[in-house]
């Protein structure tokens, strides 16, 4: 069995930290005292849309990459990804002087394939609903010897995203409180179980869940029944970094012993929460990237009385959508 | 002399920020490697728009208002101010357990008057063009009692502001770089002073520069002639958080020694700084907080080559005027 078959297990994340240190954002917990007061709750905001590249997605990045070997890494990146990863690993490539291939949707936000493109990697697209990206980047692979940067069900990438959760319990520590509640945002779980391998550990009191767009529950369908579950086609949500099919076969096995359970959230929600990230915290967040708070502001998870994190994962989106959010309900 | 009569020193400064420690967000240096391309440059931005109240004005109020003795902070407190100023003194009172009144334009954005009421502060407007805010505080003052916390010429202020000078010391001596410029909004002077103060004492090869809009550059003619200089009236900008009509006395004392200049932006740079803000660093900036960032975007002081810090000093704006500054361009 290859290292990277086993699960990720919590020293993997302080592995991933130790090779992080000083290549990341740490990304500071924001609290707004008149939004506590509105919701009667104690929120704590994992700021992580400050990461470089707008998204989390850059320390899975980082990890997956310095756990190469130097030859491994020469041969250059590959890539398949909705936007984020695939701005992440080109980054991440840029840094290390090495050529990038990342395999996008056709209808990825131009704001993503615009950073990627002036980042210098090559892009390459696919339709999102009739083509197999995975095929894709693995014939990819096979023509060019790339290393394939898996966006989510890969442990390198887990234990990356699991450093958010080494910072969170350290700022919890330092603010001298212990979270009842901990919302991530949910595609493939990738982000969501390395956060909770990390809590396990160090906030064991600390109930995860994951946070899911209406119609792509897969996560939650899965958790529910004990084994992976595709959804339906024809749902749609302009939680554009959420579509993923099914969860990750690691993220799901992580999931299973580690998650609370997932909160399905309307994109009606999605879209206060970026108005609530604007105007409560200054913060830029793309759909995805604020669906958990959506969670939090729209009452899918009681949270009155208690201590709760959210993490806003990402914020790479397009003017004319922010505009049309902030346009939904004017200033007070 | 009163202790507050004097200048402040560098020792003030390490004397608020320790009664700072614990209560305000040390907020994160940012950089932009895509846009550091574009500008030939190494941006480093001071993402000061997360602190409490969504500005730097948190710091001064939060110092000068724990220097207080407990018998003078029990009578309550009292502020006048365009409104970030206003929020914090709100905050801070709120937090203590104690009354604040502000006075505050009646064109302050509603954005920033409806967070002050929210936060238990009673409000009393003036108008900008005919009322003198400083005497309508006086008044007030002599009623209640309560102390007047300075928006800008008044040592503890300043010092609380000079803590972000600290933290920009640190943040860039942890990464390893030297700031050839520091470029810092300037309305009535009490942030670039005050940082200018901790910069001269830690990055003394760091020229540090007021950034004003155009219209209401007091402080630069107050500088080049020596003495201080009103804004003529009539001038009109969206940067309403810096529309003093003169700097501050210890500010222009200060500056005269401290700054290497003051830098003139028209709005239109600072608007492109608020998009810039948006996209590149995924923060939400209001107009006054955005405008050194603007100097930087502009042109209007030569950065190629160089290693600048910008600080993004506020972000209370109204969904309206970001929507309309997000629309003047579209996403690429």
């Amino acid at each position: 069995m290859a290292d990277t078959d086993r699960l990720p297990e919590f020293p993997d994340i302080l592995a991933a930290a130790a090779r992080l240190k000083g290549h990341i954002v740490e990304t500071p917990l924001l609290n707004a005292p008149l939004l506590d007061a509105r919701l009667g709750a104690r929120l704590l905001v994992k700021a992580e849309v400050l990461q470089h590249t707008g998204s989390f997605k850059y320390r899975g990045a980082w990890n997956a990459v310095a756990a190469l070997t130097p030859e491994a890494r020469a041969k250059g990146l590959l890539a398949f990804s909705s936007g984020n990863h695939a701005q992440a690993v080109a980054a991440v490539a840029r840094q290390a002087g090495i050529p990038a291939t990342v395999v996008m949707p056709l209808d990825a936000p131009a704001v993503k394939t615009g950073n990627v493109r002036r980042m210098g990697a090559r892009i390459v697209t696919y339709d999102r609903q009739t083509d197999d990206r995975e095929a894709i980047a693995e014939q990819l692979r096979q023509e060019s010897g790339a290393a394939l940067i898996k966006p989510y069900d890969a442990l390198q990438t887990i234990a990356g995203q699991g450093t958010i959760g080494l910072e969170i319990a350290a700022q919890c520590r330092a603010a001298g409180v212990t979270p009842d509640l901990l919302l991530c945002p949910c595609g493939g779980g990738g982000l969501v179980t390395g956060v909770a391998l990390a809590v396990a550990a160090l906030l064991p009191q600390t109930a995860v869940h994951a946070v899911e767009p209406e119609g792509f529950d897969d996560m939650r369908l899965s958790l529910e029944t004990g084994m992976a579950q595709r959804n339906r086609p024809g749902a749609d949500s302009f939680c554009d970094a959420l579509l993923t099919p099914e969860p990750g076969r690691i993220p799901l096995a992580l999931g299973r012993s580690l998650l609370a359970g997932s909160i399905v959230v309307p994109d009606a929600y999605t879209a206060q929460a970026m108005r609530c990230a604007f105007a409560d915290f200054r913060l830029v967040a793309e759909p995805g990237g604020a669906i958990a708070l959506g969670a939090a502001l729209g009452g899918r998870i009681d949270i009155r009385g208690k201590t709760v994190v959210v993490v806003l994962s990402g914020g790479n989106v397009e003017h004319a959508l922010f505009q049309r959010i902030l346009l939904e309900r004017p200033s007070p």
